[in-house]
């Protein structure tokens, strides 16, 4: 079999596909990336077998029908290295050739038939989300994960899809985001209200594969595992198991303060109070009055911050005591010129930060020492 | 003790100053960085006793008198997130206030009077070269020292002062890189040849110290150590013990090939060769003929490869193995467009490769296997 491309175009669908690729696994097989030539087409397949990817090359020049596994990190290297834009790849003697103008590399390949498939999206019902609602609610969200926890479901991110209203949601248990959009159907989607909890991997695969804030994203639920397609990529995942936290019953409705700030000077000041923090005292106080925010952290051993901010609000002062890694984490996915709002019950009680009606992110105060 | 200066200057004067800073050691003290303040000067210093570093810090405002020990990862940490042009540290109730705009921090500080001090430039004697050729020389040659071995002098750079003319010279044993450069004297220096062998690291800090390419740099040898003044800095370094290698001996002096290359193009196929050598099977083969530099590689259960190059040069076949990162770290240190050349005894002998009279790089090839 015998396959030329463009060296940029594959580079970067080996980048995206590795993605899926398991760094560590005991089936040494994972490791590779397997191309298939048939019908004119190139696919590239990754998987860990919870989560996979197919994609489609563009732009190809092949004949030949076969499968080869690509040892991705050689395969790039020589992509990074080699100088001419076009790269023909063929199985030969029971090994990979990698030609681009006067170099050749011959490399070792392991037997393509024990390669575990991806499904393709054969789906005729499925629910249409726009990429660039999609792409920025999973930035939104997938920071907030527990990848490490076995507790419901946390290391994923719930999909809730509700008529035409897409909600995207993901907690550690101490903060929570959620991000809502519309979508549409396509052929007869059910009635019911579906809940899938779609692993952190698979979701950075989505983000990674989507290119065209325009393009529509097709997304098929099934019982146990979900199939999205972004334009070249088809990204195949089973669903988290477990059940995710009812997320509705965490944010308050009614609040005693609101209090306005821009992204950038507040994550700055954030990342100034994080500082003199340590392990042993993580806690930074948000102490807000008329005009002003200080925040003030102690470290034990370390030494201690005060840092002020000017602030438009105005009405009665409120301390609240936050971890600023989650505070942090919020605002770094922010434009820096967004405008969000603080919205506070008290000091003790849940906060909830929001940018505009389809952002909601909320953080479990510390309990404060004094 | 309170002193105010520029942000940005204090920011890139620590960060010079920490190349003197050790990542490792028994002494917890040496893991700050002195301030000293007096004269209405103000200057850094770090060390790890056997290479150390004083650096002036230029546009300041104090009128103490005082040390202070600077945590310096916690002060670099402020520095980098802090918005103001201005900085104010201060020393009071034992600890140290840094503020800067509305932001305030106070660090708990060690007692400088543990600090060991670093030597300041006194000599009137010493020797002068041009900056811009001292920091050519440091980065063409620091990358052939082995800081691991204990044999010989190796883990440091040879100055050897002759005359006017400075030598450069650095060796594994596998390969030497040798430059040299003019120097003046300025006082009464010994007539004798002065061989000191300077710690990679002291001259690390030397080429870091060197902004202004015109500016002249004082070396002042003496019988256990060495001063160098840069400018704003003065390096001090305890002279590594051991006989540095008679380095002229293994420098061919006759050869029967010579091929003019370009570095660019050359590196480039390097690099593309390196991809499928592995730990087992390093060497590359060099294959220079008549119009064509053939690059072969064979690593075992990975692959081989075949890079070729269109060079200038018409003679006899060559072959010679090298290993190929040896070739690459010297190609790294030119500049693109460079023109080199390699001269070849035969295949077994060492090779030489020159960029002009002023830098020869020496490589010991490989054992062919066939």
């Amino acid at each position: 079999m015998k396959l030329t491309c463009s060296r940029s175009l594959l580079a970067s669908a080996l980048q995206i596909v590795s993605g899926a690729v398991p760094t560590r696994s005991p089936k040494e097989i994972l490791k590779n990336i397997k191309l298939s030539l048939g019908d004119g087409k190139a696919t590239l397949l990754g998987t860990d077998q919870e989560v996979g990817i197919r994609y489609e090359l563009l732009d190809i020049e092949t004949d030949s029908v076969g499968d080869v596994l690509l040892p991705y990190q050689r395969i790039t290297a020589i992509l990074r290295e080699v100088q001419d834009d076009e790269v023909t790849l063929e199985v030969n003697e029971q090994a990979l050739w990698v030609r681009a103008g006067q170099s050749e590399f011959r490399l070792s390949v392991e037997d393509p038939v024990e390669f575990p498939d991806v499904a393709t999206f054969e789906d005729e019902s499925y629910f249409v989300v726009p990429g660039r609602a999609l792409k920025t609610g999973i930035q939104r969200t997938i920071f907030a994960t527990d990848v490490e926890s076995t507790r419901y479901a946390l290391g994923g991110v719930l999909l809730e899809i509700d008529g035409d209203k897409l909600t995207l949601a993901a907690t550690d248990s101490r903060r929570l985001a959620v991000y809502q959009t519309h979508c549409s159907t396509q052929g007869a989607v059910s009635e019911e209200v579906s809940q899938p909890v779609v692993p952190a991997k698979a979701m950075s695969l989505i983000d990674k594969s989507i290119h065209d804030d325009e393009q529509e994203i097709k997304i098929a639920i099934h019982q146990n595992d979900i199939l999205v397609q972004t334009g070249l990529s088809t990204i195949y995942a089973r669903l988290v198991e477990g059940r995710f936290p009812r997320y509705q019953d965490v944010i308050p409705n009614e609040f005693h303060q609101k209090i306005e700030m821009v992204t950038s000077p507040f994550l700055s000041a954030v990342r100034q109070a994080m500082i003199v923090t340590n392990d042993e005292s993580r806690g930074v106080d948000f102490n807000f009055e008329s005009g002003t925010l200080t925040l003030t952290s102690v470290g034990q051993d370390v030494g201690s911050s005060k840092i002020q901010l000017p602030i438009s609000y105005e009405g009665d002062q409120i301390v609240i005591t936050f971890d600023p890694r989650f505070v942090q984490e919020f605002l770094r996915v922010l434009d820096a010129a967004s405008p969000l709002s603080l919205n506070l019950v008290d000091g003790n009680s849940a906060a909830v930060f929001k940018t505009d009606e389809s952002y909601t992110y909320v953080v479990m105060p510390l309990s404060r020492d004094d």
